[in-house]
């Protein structure tokens, strides 16, 4: 069932009902603008990452400041985008299954949609796909650019994947998904200049090889929110595809610039609002925001503008605050802005962001492809 | 929005679109016969937690054997209950805020209602909604038995915030809710029996300083999965408020019994219903369940009867499963059903249950209290 909103427009920020994921208007439009200010000198186009936000209108308002579309991880996700107006998807994923892929097929009639292969059988399963529902499907080859999780090797296993897709009359090869995963949180920029150095020498060694063999990449996609810097301008890249960068969460501000400082490029702007629920014991109070309602995968939430209170454990529907004794003591009823330590999770937790600016909710809008696992 | 159902009826399981949330109904219904038959010699009640299964299908399966009604977290999951005609629901938690509590008196006029304190202001403001509903609202007061989050301390403290309940026109002394959490996954019966033996005690005090004050504990409540054995033989303890036996997770069979073997009281029937969906690396493939499909706060799932397949790590959508060069390769295509790490967020997760029996789908239920925060 689709949870009631937690709020409506006009209303105090108080007055929100509890645990509710709250959008700071002012830095996410500020968030928005400076990654395309970021971007816009360099050439290369945003593709920004919907698993984030899950929201056609956030997408619209990234296409708004020049993304070219967006990227989704889930053929749900896709069909959410499309159906809200989003013209040109890539899912930046291996899609398994013929339930799925005549999905995407079905849905390359309103929107442009590509996807991604690392398995020659896979190709064989989308080329069928596409056959029977009368497209020609786009499709770029994965590789493994350092986060060993999927993607073939670059190099010579991506030419033989990319000449197997070029050779298909009903795919079309769109170009390689070159995403280092595991760079993004690498907490110093030398860790993270290597890793993404490495990325960037994998693709541009396989771009050249693709070129020998007459395959043009129209995309090479990767990047995120740690490193779209680099890779924007390497020269080989053409699309980045950062997502947390609209709202930033606790995990990605632990990330140091090149001054050892935190880096600051974008603002905290999601928050979970959470109500004290009980004080009953010296030092520490409950909140009625657990692991359901904010994600602990990276991470404990922090305390917005409280480095008093230290959220130290989540259980389902609990959070656990403990402070000292020269704080304030909250008190039951208070409300406070829980900071997620990881953003996109914990947006796939609620069915409703309320957006707040100077104090007042100013929107409500639907988390809309919340749950979209398929 | 509302997810599409992954199955339907009559399907064989490995025709379920994957992730899906899948009830293995043997299992299942032989872990709510086993709870029955363990309970009706100790004349103690069940009052299962619903914050585990959030399905009024599932809360009346469990009252057909003897539960007195359920237990929640949440008001949105009392109103889920009640509208699904569960006619006894406990709210074994805090609830602040005058809305919510509005809500519960409403709906305490189309069920038995009752919600717990461990503050004289919140109690007040329990009256004050009773009071402006024309209702009388059952309390209960919460002690800490250990766990060191909510509750007032044991003895005068609760006896002092009873006799305010009791006092109150517009109120009812309900009881005790004395829930010692930080037990339930104690690894040995040692640790187990030393923190309920302590949890016991107190509650005991408590209920005797209560009667000599005329005051009388209609419900003693609390006891989990990994302790209800030991509660519900105190004498102290009236009703049990387990909600993991219904579905048990990786983490609750990670508990052991005297002999020091894994504790085997209750089966596994809860799966994360997963598809490899790229195997591009030696000793790797990549699940299509991350974890926003699978809960990983109480670690990380196991792979149903494959102990040579080691779920290692999770990303947002995808699963990292890594094995020796002596295990039959798992296939892109194949599925795999997990075990969750920790049951009750994970089905928070998803929109649908899928009952299998004998390798087909017998049923969809929907998880229908999902994602009910506040």
């Amino acid at each position: 069932m689709l949870q009631m909103p937690p709020a409506a427009p006009g209303m105090r920020e108080d007055e929100i009902d509890t645990p509710a994921l709250v959008i700071d208007l002012d830095a996410f439009e500020s968030n928005l603008d400076t990654m395309a200010a970021l971007l816009a000198p360099t050439g290369v186009k945003l593709r920004a990452h919907a698993k984030t936000h899950k929201s056609p209108i956030i997408a619209r308002m990234q296409m708004a400041r020049g993304a070219v579309g967006n990227c989704v991880q889930k053929v749900t996700e896709a069909e959410i985008l499309a159906w809200g107006g989003i013209p040109d998807i890539l899912v930046s994923n291996e899609i398994v299954g013929a339930a799925k892929l005549a999905r995407l097929c079905a849905l390359s009639r309103i929107a442009k949609v590509a996807l991604c292969a690392d398995d020659a059988g896979q190709v064989a399963a989308i080329e069928a796909a596409a056959a029977d529902a009368g497209i020609r499907m786009n499709v770029l080859v994965e590789i493994d650019v350092g986060a060993a999780r999927c993607g073939v090797q670059p190099g010579p296993d991506a030419v033989a994947l990319a000449k197997r897709i070029a050779g298909s009359k009903h795919l079309i090869f769109g170009g390689l998904q070159a995403y280092q995963g595991s760079a993004q949180h690498k907490r110093t920029p030398v860790e993270r200049r290597t890793l993404i150095g490495n990325a960037i020498d994998a693709s541009r060694r396989t771009v050249e090889q693709l070129k020998q063999q007459g395959l043009e990449c129209a995309i090479v996609g990767g990047a995120g929110t740690g490193t779209f810097q680099i890779e924007s301008h390497s020269g080989v890249y053409t699309e980045m595809q950062a997502g947390s960068y609209v709202f930033m969460d606790a995990d990605y501000a632990r990330n140091l610039d090149e001054a050892g400082h935190f880096v600051s490029t974008f603002r905290h702007a999601l928050f979970v609002l959470s109500t004290v629920m009980s004080q009953a014991q010296t030092g520490v109070a409950a909140l009625d925001a657990g692991h359901k309602a904010v994600a602990v995968d990276s991470g404990m939430p922090t305390v917005w503008q409280r480095p008093d209170l230290r959220y130290t454990g989540a259980s389902d529907e609990h959070g656990k605050l403990e402070f000292g004794s020269e704080t304030m003591v909250p008190k039951v009823g208070e409300k406070l802005r829980l900071v997620p330590g990881h953003c996109d999770p914990t947006v796939d937790k609620f069915d409703w962001y309320v957006g707040v600016r100077n104090g007042r909710v100013e929107c409500l809008w639907p988390v809309a492809a919340r749950g979209g696992l398929s």
